[in-house]
């Protein structure tokens, strides 16, 4: 892996050159899209259905930009071989306006440790709503400000709590938690529907779990009503909670880390 | 005017070179606080408001830097020295993270046509809440999604109506509205607490005005419960309302441009 170079609309260039103009209105108000790409062995990981969620994203806040989808593959693609990119995290970014702007940058491959999903990792509870939940976009305070906050109490993740009290989802991770078996995670129109999500929920029907769609209410989550919580992430697959605002939860966590192998060994089909 | 530099970190840059990594997380997050100052006769209006306001925002999100409020008033004062800036747009921008980034650029002065201020601009109202209202951040997808549907009409701002129905503030203006010969606007903690709002309120109290910190209800708005509206803004000054959803209001708007006129002429007083 090079890891020396960027597309600036279909371009390549210089990673150092891969930047935003400042003056740039757009980049001034985070007019934005993107979408984050599992690279393993080479190949772009879910690549079409990670297009395909840019292209809604674009078309739920209004973003009109010229590049096809075919281009767009096609530019990761070259990325990769450029760089030869073995294993990576690739990033394309849309940014909207009279010149709308396409980057496509890499970064080292986020990995874990085995004992984050032998022993789960800590999360707590954050109130507040994403804009425009079912888009990845620019627009990411809220994201950026819970996760600090879950990380200055040495959490690996904070999950987000609208209104209603419900858990929909994490900073950066999809939210599932069993309870009488059954696995509960939130509506689909009220979450960003994860690539992982999508895989999630196969894996869990292949293993014979019954999915129910309603968000948990937090209030609930506090009492223990449920028994088993995991997150889920292109990045992490399925990964446990070990414990959720200071509630804990024990492992072995049998029922996740069948669902995350399950979802992991769907990396490599095209 | 030459406008070819700006300021990194206190360092003089070709303004081609004001630009952010797009690998940087705090940028693809907007972890940033900015600020929008008029520079008239090489003078940057209420600079300290600005700064003050500016920490304030920081603080708010959590934004954490090492430039202290002398150095950025410096760098600004240097930026207008070295391109001889007699009316501009000055922006500064920080952006947080372990790295804190401080970009300071130029760019031409906003003004607008005296047929607005006599005639009015027209305005419609949108549905959403801003994150954090109290401060200025790069968390502007909402202002951007707002103002583009007020431009699809032919309207000049969009006002942003919370869950409890009130307009509370524009998405780069506040909000005024007179009933009954009271000025009324939002609280002070549910908006930005615009410098030029706060010039409003001392010119309407100057004109012996008696200002209400009540936000209007839209409903209340679409009964012609007020008026004479406007919305004000460091660009603006005060601006007069022409519609609001369609429902218009008729010049003279005599209140909203004294009100105008005295803020213009605090705008040299250091």
């Amino acid at each position: 892996m090079i890891r020396e170079h960027a597309l600036r609309n279909g371009k390549i260039i210089p990673e150092e050159k891969a930047c935003l103009p400042i003056t740039n209105r757009e980049v001034q108000f985070g007019f934005s899209t993107y979408e984050s790409i599992r690279v393993i062995e080479a190949h772009p990981v879910h690549l079409e259905d990670h297009l395909i969620r840019l292209g809604n994203s674009c078309k739920g806040i209004g973003l009109e930009h010229p590049f096809t989808q075919q281009e767009l593959s096609s530019w990761v693609h070259e990325l990769i071989r450029v760089d030869m990119l073995e294993e990576a995290s690739v990033r394309i970014l849309l940014v909207g306006g009279k010149e709308p702007l396409c980057f496509i940058t890499a970064s080292p491959l986020l990995t874990y440790p085995d004992a984050y999903y032998t022993h789960g990792v800590g999360a707590i509870t954050y109130e507040g709503e994403r804009l425009m939940p079912s888009c990845k976009t620019g627009n990411l305070l809220l994201n950026y400000m819970a996760l600090e906050k879950a990380r200055g109490s040495g959490g690996f993740e904070a999950l987000l709590i609208d209104r209603k009290g419900q858990a929909l989802e994490g900073t950066r991770s999809n939210f599932f938690a069993f309870r009488d078996g059954r696995l509960y995670t939130a509506k689909d129109e009220d979450v960003l529907l994860g690539v992982t999500r999508e895989r999630v929920i196969q894996a869990a029907k292949v293993l014979g779990i019954e999915v129910v769609y309603q968000a948990p209410q937090a209030k609930d989550l506090q009492q223990g009503l449920y028994d088993e919580l995991f997150i889920s992430a292109t990045s992490m697959a399925a990964m446990p909670l070990s414990s959720l605002d200071g509630k804990a939860y024990k492992p072995p966590f049998d029922r996740t880390n069948a669902i995350s192998a399950l979802v992991r060994s769907w990396e490599l089909e095209t």
